[in-house]
């Protein structure tokens, strides 16, 4: 009977959105599953990505035996090049994903070094003290696999993001049967994604979206302008499959679109060759009804196509009354006001624009509750750990095990941070590491904390005022008259009087005597006081006293 | 035949969500429906409330005959306490809705010198040369009207916030017998609520949400703490209702909340006495399967009630393990990431939550596709305006109009700040006015601007950074060291080093001969580009040289 638990690391992808990055560790043994990124929460302000703390991994470099990646979505290989610069550990993934990562890591100039292999969900690998099984699962991306761990006390099913589409774009199912294999021989732990915990039902097939892309293409007078998720590759495929018996033709645009459509075409993954879509001249100048360009931007991030295009500030491609655009997405909590401003603009300038208010433009590629009680149904567990979702979806998806029949005392809520020790009888909570955040701000990884941010948001408010004076080193007497510096906090053209109330008692304090010493303590109360009795504001004050 | 067109002042409620403001102008007689406020879009940043721009009607302070309110929501009477501080000017409300303005008017001091007059849908005003007529409508708040104005040239209807709820809360039918009345009569336009013009079929009747309350209620162990929109006094006496059945009762919690539901029960609107609600102690105390507590924050407004609760800073509410929390309002697009993180919180102190996505807690006040077909089909105008809505629901709502059989010649799609000209026999844009926004922040309105957005919007992404330097005024010799302050661009406690080598490169400027003249703005192009080589990031420099 082993001694030792089986350690799970909650690294990223346990109560929030994206990150995923789990570690198992046994004894000596560790072995990574994805090595995602999130993009930063509307109160990280100026922040251009968030990774997860890899710490506790590069404190234990020699134990690493594998980065295994399930798929090639930003959440989950988005942070590859970041883990990659820091540890030399072996890279397993399917060819699409191997791919999506080695552009990733290309651009990070790190591909040379890596060690990347490329696997298939028949392949069996013995990493360490594990011997490592896949399964196909359907998602929004092709070749993506949920992982079984075999490990010395019992064999693990990491779920990864999966749904049950019957009717998949590129006609390859979950693989049902290995699952209901890896559960008759026994699974001790699954962990299973939590996304769509809130959904009822199943999660529709893919092809569900066919018959709204038909209509469109069949009926738009014009181009026509599909906005999707860079690494939605069915996606493509089925754009390219209905524009074909539309007698239209498809280009892509957006750097990130071009480089991941290239990729798949050679690859395999699409199947139309690179060669064969439109350019951007083509795009222009063929006859607008045998056009379809499929473009980047459907969650309305600023620098992509789609928000370009809405603000007519695309350089190749401008809006024409008659095109007709269709965002192909779902706006991830938190882009809705920025989607919903693009779809006006684009409406201002006459296209013709179709939502998912409006339509069944897209399907998610996590399953519903159904789904998730089916993995439960096949797998049957010992222990449960619900991952990858926001706090209320492990919440809810905990319930979904408990109606299907895990004692409550077999698993275990964790958020990143959290470590889990399962034992073959029982599962317990190991003491938390650092589970947090890293964040990216320009060119630096992890100098941006809670008190830069805390100013930002300050600054972001209120503004700031900076109120200098200069004294004379051994007197202590005023040399130069006490100047105001503000910005953000009133609109100084046309705040003169306001401001020379500030300096007014700035002079008050200077002129009490014995101020020198504490000027600058004195002139901040001060003014805070006279900031927020004039304005109702709390400008961020910052009194500077320069002795000459 | 007139010769003079109706003019129709599109002041607020085109193209945008909220802050409704109509005016519409005859020769000498202005007649102004609703006065709302907007809450700021994501990108106003630390501002508290906008109001319309009422410039175009101060500048005809003699010509404006009334104020009609059509209902007591935020976004059509929330800028009256505004208006009538500039204008003096009779309001028209019914009961409700006066009762609802006159908290904000006493609020804002203006209650005793503001001339209100309570109406009921079956009055007719003569203001000026309009006779106004009034409509039942149902909607989210009781006591709604629509607006028949019977202007020189023909009537005018205005069809304000409205569904056709079949089994309203208060049984108070939408009045489609008058508006097929008018219909038959003539209606030279319609203007009519696009809230909900990208929604299929007919909203749902306020009715629907009763099995929801009804089986929470049933189920719930313990507490259920219901949040919902202050003003959705419809709702509180469902919940009334509800609880009733379930041997529980009700008490409100949050200001704006109290205040109404105190008023609406003292005019009647609720069937229950407002001294027969619990208090704060008897929620704590009683038996919690007896007790319902009806909150404000349904929209993750931070200061309100349930991000209090969420957050465990509430003086007189704590959640506990039990408490079931009920989020019955939909969240406004831009607020679904802070609603999520509160339904986050409340799972992680041990509530159960029941949100949109799990259940029926919500329907929408506004009708859909076929409401808004119906009141066409009703009223049968000649022109038509949709109003209250995004321009994309402006966009759809007069597409669902073309269908129903009124040519594109006879309607026009303004937003706020267009002017709309119309003639018995044609429609046409007039000359437009200021119809932007008054930013209010703090004591002050109207005071922030486009470039204080800007420098608010530069400091939160990357600070800012004061370079510092005193010369002598005679010489231009430095007399004292160079000083640099930052806060919102990096550490400082780790950027010693960076900003060292700030203050060298001001030393490098200083030291070249002839160099005071214009060392502030070599000062600031040396920093800029100092710092965007080092951190890839653009603070807001602002150098300042002191002469002593």
């Amino acid at each position: 009977m082993a001694d030792s638990p089986l350690r799970v690391i909650a690294l990223g992808g346990f109560g929030e959105i994206g990150k995923n990055l789990l570690a198992l560790e046994y004894e000596d043994d560790i072995l990574i599953i994805d090595a995602g990124l999130m993009f930063p929460e509307s109160d990280m302000l100026g922040i251009d990505l968030v990774y997860p703390d890899i710490t506790y991994l590069t404190q234990r470099a020699d134990r690493l035996q594998a980065v295994i990646l399930t798929h090639g979505h930003e959440d989950h290989i988005g942070a590859l090049p970041y883990l990659l610069k820091y540890l030399d550990v072996p890279v397993y993934a399917t060819a699409l994903t191997r791919g999506l990562a080695e552009i990733k890591l290309k651009e990070a100039g790190l591909l040379e070094d890596s060690e990347l292999h490329t696997i298939t969900p028949a392949d069996v690998l013995e990493l360490g003290c594990f011997r490592v099984e896949f399964f196909h699962v359907c998602h929004s991306i092709p070749d993506a696999v949920g992982v079984i761990i075999n490990t010395p006390i019992g064999a693990v099913v990491h779920a990864t993001d999966f749904k049950f589409d019957q009717e998949p774009v590129d006609g390859k199912l979950t693989e049902v049967d290995k699952l209901r294999r890896v559960g008759d021989q026994g699974v001790l732990l699954l962990m299973s994604d939590s996304t769509n915990a809130d959904s009822p039902g199943f999660t529709p097939s893919e092809q569900q979206i066919n018959a709204t892309l038909q209509d469109v293409m069949a009926a738009a007078p014009g181009r026509i302008i599909i906005a999707t998720f860079a690494s939605n590759i069915s996606r493509i495929q089925q754009v390219l499959n209905i524009a074909r018996q539309n007698n239209r033709r498809v280009g892509v645009i957006g750097r990130s679109m071009v480089n991941n459509v290239r990729m798949a075409a050679a690859l395999g993954y699409l199947d139309t060759p690179y060669e064969e879509l439109l350019g951007t001249s083509e795009m222009n100048n063929l006859p607008p009804e045998q056009v379809v360009i499929v473009c980047t931007g459907s969650q309305g991030e600023p620098s992509a196509v789609l928000a370009r295009l809405a603000a007519n500030e695309h350089a190749q491609l401008q809006i024409q009354a008659g095109d007709t655009v269709v965002l192909s997405a779902t706006p991830i909590p938190g882009n809705e006001e920025l989607v919903n401003r693009i779809i006006n603009d684009l409406f201002r300038l006459g296209a013709d624009v179709i939502y998912s208010d409006l339509s069944d433009v897209h399907v998610s590629g996590h399953g519903s509750q159904e789904d998730l009680k089916l993995m439960l149904a096949l797998t049957r567990p010992r222990f449960f750990v619900p991952m990858h979702g926001e706090y209320r979806h492990l919440v809810l998806h905990a319930r979904l095990a408990r109606a299907a029949g895990i004692p409550a005392e077999n698993m275990l809520i964790v958020e990143s941070g959290g470590v889990i020790e399962v034992w073959p009888d029982r599962i317990a909570l190991g003491e938390k590491i650092n589970g947090g955040y890293v964040l990216v701000d320009g060119l630096s990884v992890g100098d941006i904390g809670a008190a830069v941010l805390r100013d930002r948001k300050h600054l972001s408010r209120d503004g700031f005022l900076v109120a200098m004076v200069a004294i004379d080193r051994a007197t202590g007497d005023v040399v130069a008259d006490p100047e105001i510096l503000t910005r953000g906090f009133v609109y100084v053209a046309e705040s003169e009087e306001l401001i020379e109330g500030a300096k007014d008692r700035m002079w008050q304090v200077l002129r009490t005597p014995g101020a020198a010493s504490s000027a600058r303590n004195k002139i901040k109360d001060v003014l805070s006081q006279y900031c927020y009795n004039r304005t109702g504001r709390r400008p961020l004050i910052l009194p500077l006293v320069l002795e000459v």
